[in-house]
């Protein structure tokens, strides 16, 4: 299976290096089999992988080519994260994206916010409605500390198309992932201890580990295959690191799915150093490809990877439903969940549970896989077209966030700033590092439909860049004096 | 309005002393007015106070007696917790108690379930099936990280009832009170810190001490007005406390309400040694007198004291809507909230904001009021009757729960399992104390109507009781010989 996706990233990465342009002739599927020893299916699997992230199109005959039309922007450089631990800061920048402004008119490419428009969340709102008439109140009762079980069975269903066999029992309901990373993060680290984590990595994550009173070493992360095994090692043999975290799929910010080779040998070596995985699984249902990608969890052997999932993206974040696998470390994170928050919400979980049941879940991600490939597809394009040149931009393979890095020292704080009065908002990098790295990056969130007002803000941020680059000479830091 | 509050208290110690038996008539109003120097009405005043409580009857033309049937148990101790910080332990107890009993047969008088089967929740669930409804998903949506400013609105307006001048901007709605709490410890203390705790005081706070790594002072408090200030004061000036945790109104277990000039005196002390102050006040609105007592909040001069509630013991838990009045600490307190677990589940808020907003959570409130104190007394009844002599029961003021204390060196874990047989179940008081103290204690819960099936419970609680003493001698100690 990874054969083809090997030579599918050959390819593209051919591509995006420039050595195929627009509208050029890509090799075909007999040479390819030649060259890299592969079977012409493996080839034609490859392009077909290409075909559906619009790297080539296909044509009668005559074989694959380089979409004309397209200019496609490089992809981000792997961050060079300073190799020691740091404290966290940017607090007050979190604060600002969580500020946001909630009048209508404002765009919000910074949130992290799924497209809950959609008619296939109907059936959940009916059994909301349907369990808050229930003669029993159930609504209003207390539940089982790990949360109801019928929910927990339809995770444990749910978890096998990742790969993994877990029973009700495994599981405990959080309020969000954000409950569940910060209760296993509390329930195996100590003050003072050392965190290993992907970077750019989720800002939510980062405030935990400043909370805890934790260290962060910052991994170098590539755009398309994670985190760096080679200076994770590193990391590992120079520091006493308490615990991996990482978001192998559909990665937020930066969309990649580490292939399944990679966290094969990422949990080799968490095994041999002895350490835990804290893995965040949030996006993994999203992934634009079917099925979806195997969990890092899957491959866990000795229950040292926690595995923290949720809700929010895949349905609807205002329901707080999350949920936690914490394999050899359920005690501890069951007496953190007692005392964090109690038992979660009932009716949330009820409603859930029976939208799973039904089947209605499995309608609901079809639907969306296509959506987000489709919008992502569609964003990409619009930072091709409306940014500066020199922009780089991410190529999500799941989820529904886009990173951008632009060009030269730029602080995007000022960015945002003057976006503000255009009703436009997006998210600054700088709260994706521990350290605030990343200042010339955002991530924008393409869950919505593209419209024509969406196409206007994202030229506006363009715009707006290239005004900011020009007041400064073209490449000098646009910074907040401070 | 404290002087007939203390002339009550007044009476009711020296009727409790024995010194006014069973049928005897007390002092006339007169003689009351003359010997305390206070005004006839005061005297009046005081013995409605006395009559509500069940403690002096009226009866025309003669003036006020003791209910003749009245056999009443004495209060229990006050606890004398050995004076130095300790580590919390219990957490299995506490785990005990969790892992309860579903089945229908099953009497629960252990946990602390409030009653949610009345018709004054109907409102509730029908705000909830409606906002279900709503065409723009509301329930589905994240929301402000302080939570749903309508709630917020509410919970405002609620607290005036509690003489505090809280905004909705002060405010930031939590996952139930124990997030709150959670919330609150984690934003003002380090790993290693003191705090000051009543003693007994409610579990799930000794274990969110034990998980931040915290010590814990229990100081020793009084059944009737709570804590100790005298002992506070000497552990203030021995100790470096870093904050003050306990529930002044309706205390779980103890149901005492602090009177107001202990209040006051208690902030002025905090002041002195500047030390923060963590009232949890989540019994607060279950008062069984009306109006509700003030909260230590609303004599907060320098927004030193962190109020915590919710509406799980008021309305239900199921609903998990609590919430914090973090004052001077509120930045910490909103970054730990985001870091836990993000902003809370929408629907809730947005159904309770509206139960409150039609005056349907005060109508609930005046049923809930009259229901919990004619349950607590027809409880201790039970308790006086079934139990064995040497007994002790507290006389809650409001909530739903009876502190017992059983006669000798009694250890309730052995009753627990003896109880397990016969489908009822009781908490113990060790996990009550940091230290596992209250050995001797059971917690019992009176919030659901008092049937016959409860009062069978109550008696083989009383007859195990008595087996276990007998079968030890009398006043052996009955352990689990460990």
């Amino acid at each position: 299976m990874t054969l083809y996706l090997n030579l599918a990233e050959f390819i593209s990465s051919r591509i995006e290096q420039g050595l195929y342009g627009p509208g050029e002739r890509l090799p075909s599927v007999r040479t390819l089999s030649h060259e890299h020893g592969v079977s012409l299916t493996t080839v034609q699997q490859a392009y077909r992988v290409l075909e559906c992230s619009g790297l080539a199109i296909p044509r009668p005959k005559s074989g694959y080519f380089v979409p004309a039309d397209r200019r496609v922007a490089p992809l981000p450089q792997m961050g060079r994260p300073i190799l020691r631990p740091v404290d966290i800061s940017q607090w007050d920048m979190v604060q600002e994206l969580m500020r946001f402004d909630q009048r209508a008119e404002v765009v919000q490419l910074g949130c992290g916010m799924p497209d809950i428009s959609v008619p296939t969340l109907k059936p959940l709102l009916t059994a909301m409605a349907r369990i808050s008439r229930r003669s029993d109140s159930a609504s209003l009762q207390y539940n089982h500390i790990q949360g109801v079980l019928a929910l927990r069975e339809q995770i444990a269903r749910l978890s096998i198309d990742s790969g993994c066999r877990l029973t009700a029992a495994d599981l405990i309901v959080t309020s969000g992932c954000q409950e569940a990373l910060s209760t296993a993060i509390r329930a195996i680290c100590s003050p003072g201890d050392i965190v290993a984590i992907a970077s750019p990595s989720y800002h939510g994550m980062m405030q935990i580990l400043k909370a805890a009173d934790l260290k962060a070493l910052e991994i170098p992360t590539d755009p398309v295959t994670g985190i760096n095994l080679e200076a994770l090692e590193m990391a590992l043999e120079q520091w006493p690191i308490k615990a991996i975290q990482l978001t192998a799929n559909c990665n937020n910010p930066l969309g990649y799915i580490m292939p399944d080779e990679r966290k094969l040998k990422l949990i080799r070596m968490a095994q041999r150093f002895d350490v835990p995985i804290i893995e965040d699984d949030i996006y993994g249902d999203l992934s634009h490809r079917y099925p979806r990608p195997r969990s890092l969890k899957s491959f866990d052997e000795d229950n040292r990877v926690v595995l923290c999932s949720s809700f929010s993206k895949t349905v609807a974040p205002g329901l707080r439903v999350g949920w936690i696998a914490p394999g050899r470390y359920l005690p501890q994170v069951l007496h953190m969940k007692y005392i964090g928050s109690g038992a979660t919400v009932t009716q949330p979980q009820l409603a859930v549970a029976e939208f799973i049941a039904k089947g209605n879940y499995l309608l609901h991600l079809r639907r969306m896989r296509k959506q987000y490939k489709r919008n992502g597809d569609q964003m990409s394009e619009w930072v091709n077209r409306y940014f500066p040149a020199g922009t780089r931009v991410s190529q999500p393979q799941g989820g529904f966030t886009l990173w951008v890095e632009l060009p030269g020292e730029f602080d995007t704080y000022a960015l945002n700033r003057l976006l503000e009065a255009q009703d436009v908002q997006v998210a600054n990098g700088n709260i994706f590092s521990a350290a605030g790295k990343y200042r010339n990056c955002i991530r924008l969130n393409f869950a919505n439909a593209p419209t024509r007002k969406v196409e206007m803000a994202v030229q506006k941020v363009g715009q707006t860049v290239g005004q900011l680059m020009e007041m400064e000479g073209g490449s000098g830091v646009v910074g907040r004096g401070g």
